[in-house]
């Protein structure tokens, strides 16, 4: 009899999102890097105002309003941007064009753990390099490593570390394949690594809008590309991937760039507190550029520091996985809810 | 020096959508196969008091709210819903799942471009049986086509055509892997297949919110079929594929179920008449239970009409492929809208 599915497929486990609780559910959500403040004021008028003539056509195909609001939010021709449904979207487009039994993906490890699961669904071979303690990007093997892709979080997650963009840029030098510069958390940090594209044919840097514009229930995301390795990729993307609500607001959200940036500025205050109180009840905290904190309990006990916080009704990120079973993953909250956390933490210890 | 992308993806042409004219540009539409009504004035409520905690999160990645207004909708339970970015985004999961080198998708020709496009992105071998003239499904020769999935349009595009559902039936019973039904234009037919997802382990069938609900700009479809099929197709679903705000108006719009068929008996009874029009002109014209008919121009020349039509701003659709040069498709639109074209088509004679 026929398997109605392919082998990788039956094989591989899927990806497991972070919890979300209940509408209405009262919890401080700390678990999945949302940002704590709400959406620009003049994006949100602009979903209020979408006509019906809007929903009942189809979208546009390359959704050209916010290949526009991109360029000029970052500064880039709009013909380097390649928009997704979430910047998931085009990573997936990424591996079904590249990615194929044969031709490996390479990334180091820990990492977002949604890079293996797309690269099982393409039966691709993994070349997972280890991060060091200190999470300096393992460059040396990388480039070994003879990816057709290589993918680099940069702010990484979980640890929130940055590698300096001269490193990345040496790194484009030396790998044979594309090498996509992961920044879905980059407007938290003090650098990115838009300078390459134009100087490195084979560099995508993505961007998401869910975390910096506080839109992750919209989903859109993008790539900023050279134009040359635009046509593979709008191949197999879908041909409506994005849908003219989520452009025309993420397009309002991009012209919006102050409220981003001030959003960016109260969280990244607010990062700073809540790493110096985890560092006073004995935490190893991580430096971090990005909206969340990688830390290690004194104890290394995570999961019943998991379990406890959210039976106090606080979601942290927990990841049963090698060299994370011993730490957590904090979103950087209102201060309020950090200091809600911290409070919980000191009374469980 | 490795080359970047896959071969199949640099030799492959890629799917080309329908023209969309600019925004404000003056053209009766009649070639994507939009409705030509508004969506459901509820739904549009719900569009306008969306708020920002919505957008803000994370989307829910099974988009509960669809699977149950879907179940309500069609009296299935919602345990057998799975929700997409649109049904090309279900279509996009069943072929990254099934579909490989050496593993087959099968369908009749000509049918919707879209299934050859996703079975070249998965470099899986395509076996694509010919429909005679009067469009009836070749059902022997698709069950003996050994794939590992068949897809179904029906109604069929470009043809229209609808094959009974006793047809299915018995091919569900006959192909060895997965048989894919893709309803997309079945709001405006008198009969469906959902009663084969019950009775047939491997029957899938697929529903959009695009046609009958007027809601192409929002990109909302979904699959049903029985639930073990399901854990398979999510590992393979990016986790936030639906957005929140296409959720919460698409279960509206679903539970909106009167307005819907309003508008589909209205797009119905000026099917009817744009037909006698065409056939007046001396058109052949095939059966339609869809919101578009095939029509054959008395001289066969399809092309020249298409442009003529063009010139006067007016969009139907023609598709320069073996079977299709000597036709157009032409959306049912108002009945002033399909005046208009028989009026152009008349003075063009």
């Amino acid at each position: 009899m026929m398997k109605w599915f392919r082998d990788n497929i039956d094989r591989m486990a899927g990806y497991v999102p972070g919890e979300q609780p209940a509408p209405g559910e009262k919890v401080i959500k700390l678990n999945t890097n949302e940002n704590p403040y709400p959406p620009s004021p003049p994006a949100m008028e602009v979903l209020r105002s979408v006509d019906a003539d809007c929903l009942r056509r189809y979208s546009d195909p390359m959704a050209d309003v916010v290949r526009q609001a991109a360029g000029r939010a970052l500064g880039v021709p709009s013909e380097q941007v390649l928009v997704g449904n979430g910047s998931d979207d085009v990573l997936a487009m990424i591996f079904r064009a590249c990615c194929a039994p044969g031709r490996r993906a390479a990334y180091p490890m820990p990492t977002y753990v949604y890079y293996r699961t797309l690269a099982e669904i393409q039966a691709a071979d993994c070349v997972e390099v280890a991060f060091d303690d200190d999470y300096a990007l393992p460059a040396d093997a990388l480039a070994d490593a003879n990816g057709a892709v290589t993918f680099v979080a940069n702010p990484n997650s979980p640890s929130a570390t940055f590698t300096p963009v001269d490193v990345l840029d040496d790194l484009a030098g030396r790998v044979g394949g594309l090498l996509v510069i992961d920044e879905a958390y980059v407007d938290f940090a003090d650098d990115c690594a838009l300078r390459l594209v134009g100087k490195h044919a084979n560099v995508i840097v993505l961007r998401t809008l869910s975390k910096g514009y506080s839109l992750a229930g919209l989903r859109l995301g993008f790539g900023i590309m050279s134009p040359a390795l635009m046509p593979n990729l709008v191949k197999v993307k879908d041909h409506y991937n994005v849908d003219a609500v989520a452009a025309a607001v993420g397009a309002a959200a991009l012209d919006d760039q102050a409220w981003m940036k001030a959003n960016a500025e109260r969280v990244k205050a607010s990062r700073s507190r809540l790493a110096d109180d985890l560092g006073r009840l004995g935490f190893r905290v991580w430096p971090s550029q990005a909206n969340f904190l990688m830390a290690r309990p004194p104890d290394g006990e995570a999961e019943r520091i998991y379990s406890g916080l959210k039976a106090r009704r606080i979601l942290v990120r927990y990841f049963k996985q090698p060299r994370l079973e011993d730490k957590l993953r904090v979103t950087v909250g209102r201060d309020e809810q950090n200091a809600a956390l911290v409070e919980a933490l000191g009374a469980m210890a």
